[in-house]
């Protein structure tokens, strides 16, 4: 089955996440079944990130959304982790520092992207400001309402200048949320995460489900095309990103840049180096 | 061995390149034989690096240097790599931009230093600034003479507000290095990683002893101490810095943060959840 048009929202279609399966796992039995082929997409990865690196042309950004404790931090951990750290940076946003509010919307994402040969990840995006902002009424609704355009047109400009730009929503359900919170509740190591939001944010969900369904309707195009994926088990949503990060890369029939010296000039001054001849 | 005793270059102590051994590898026969304790302190890198993040009271930041081909990408990918890309950024240093030519020599690494919780490594690091500097006469001897109390007293001010330094160099000899280039040029995928100044440098092999011996010297400090990493052998260099960040990470004793809520009223919170009711 192919994964990119598997989960990808059509551009112009209208998103009903009630009828997306959060548990959906394909053909797999379990983590232990999926894993070789997680393996063989996490080492595609590191390979092709390289490449990009090496060849310095374009860029990649991956916006990863969803709701707490679906898996953002997971996703960049097992499946991005894989990449090496030079060339590839995290962008985390949080409530706004008074530099950045004092900015439109747009100001730190837009700081925050790829350079020529960078892939760059967002946990948590400029869909925030479509998302939390829209739910907790942080701007009218005629402010937020323009901002599904300003996205796309930010993002198409992006795009034309040679970011490739992957959206995931990690896509899980109400029950699985909160058997992830009482995890939390259970692991003192993990008491330091726990926010006062995990269950202030949960009588808002289904605002929060129309918040993200019309971001993922109106902002899945072909220049930057949401995903969502299925994150109920965690170790299905590490497949899904990392094979359809890995098949986009893939697809762009990336080339190591040719040599910007003259090879054989450098190997015959090299055999002079050996003989201590000083190189002419 | 303590690793960390060993290799330290002693403050005050002058250095003399030539009397240490780049082929070093302790009582390792073979990568095959060290491979299983350089995965154990891989292993440990990445929870003390979360650890870190978790703790978000200090600061890591690494600094490599060494000639060309000593392996600065390499103990990135392999080591470094280890660490979870969500709290950790390489910043490469080049040739200065005009934006940064146009500040102090320390304007920009400044910018690139690791906030709180954050581990920062310097691929490349102000040391430039007295090292291809100083040896190509880049400023006159009066300026780049003053730069080693400047940097001093730059990671002097950098430790004192919680941001702990480590800074290896990198030690090949001259074989080595020339060994490595010549695998570059028989690896058609590396040909583009191949520069004019592979081989330009070379005969100022001498002069850049004087350079880096002069910098190991004069900035190692106890709280931003150098280290000479053998790195003849790749496998060893890798394992050395890897045991000796460890090290260094697990002396710091750091703590998952105090939960900032109460936890017993969100266990309750949840109960309620569960059985229907609206949390109080």
């Amino acid at each position: 089955m192919d994964y990119i048009s598997r989960f990808r929202v059509e551009p112009g279609s209208q998103v009903d996440l009630s009828k997306i399966d959060a548990s959906f796992k394909d053909q797999h039995e379990s983590h232990q079944h999926a894993l070789p082929e997680i393996e063989t997409y996490r080492q595609q990865l590191a390979d092709l990130q390289y490449l990009m690196y090496a060849e310095n042309k374009r860029s990649l950004l991956i916006c990863l959304q969803g709701r707490d404790a679906a898996g953002k931090d997971g996703t960049i951990k097992h499946v991005l982790g894989a990449m090496n750290p030079q060339g590839c940076k995290v962008a985390a946003f949080k409530v706004p520092t008074r530099e950045e509010a004092a900015h439109d919307f747009l100001w730190r994402y837009h700081r925050a992207t790829p350079a020529k040969g960078e892939v760059a990840i967002f946990n948590r995006s400029h869909y925030e400001d479509v998302l939390v902002v829209r739910v907790h009424n942080l701007v009218p609704q005629d402010v937020w309402s323009q901002r599904y355009a300003h996205i796309n047109h930010f993002e198409q400009q992006l795009a034309d200048s040679g970011t490739h730009i992957l959206k995931f929503y990690l896509h899980i359900d109400a029950d699985e949320q909160l058997a992830r919170f009482k995890q939390r509740i259970d692991d003192p190591a993990r008491h330091w995460k726990i926010s006062d939001s995990d269950y202030s944010e949960r009588p808002l969900w289904d605002e929060y489900t129309t918040a993200f369904e019309a971001a993922l309707s109106q902002c899945s195009t072909p220049h930057a095309p949401w995903f969502i994926i299925p994150s109920n088990h965690k170790w299905f949503r590490n497949l899904a990103i990392s094979r359809i990060v890995s098949e986009t890369l893939s697809a762009l029939d990336m080339k190591f840049p040719a040599p910007t010296v003259n090879i054989n000039e450098i190997r015959k001054k090299y055999h002079q180096i050996e003989k201590g001849e000083s190189p002419s």
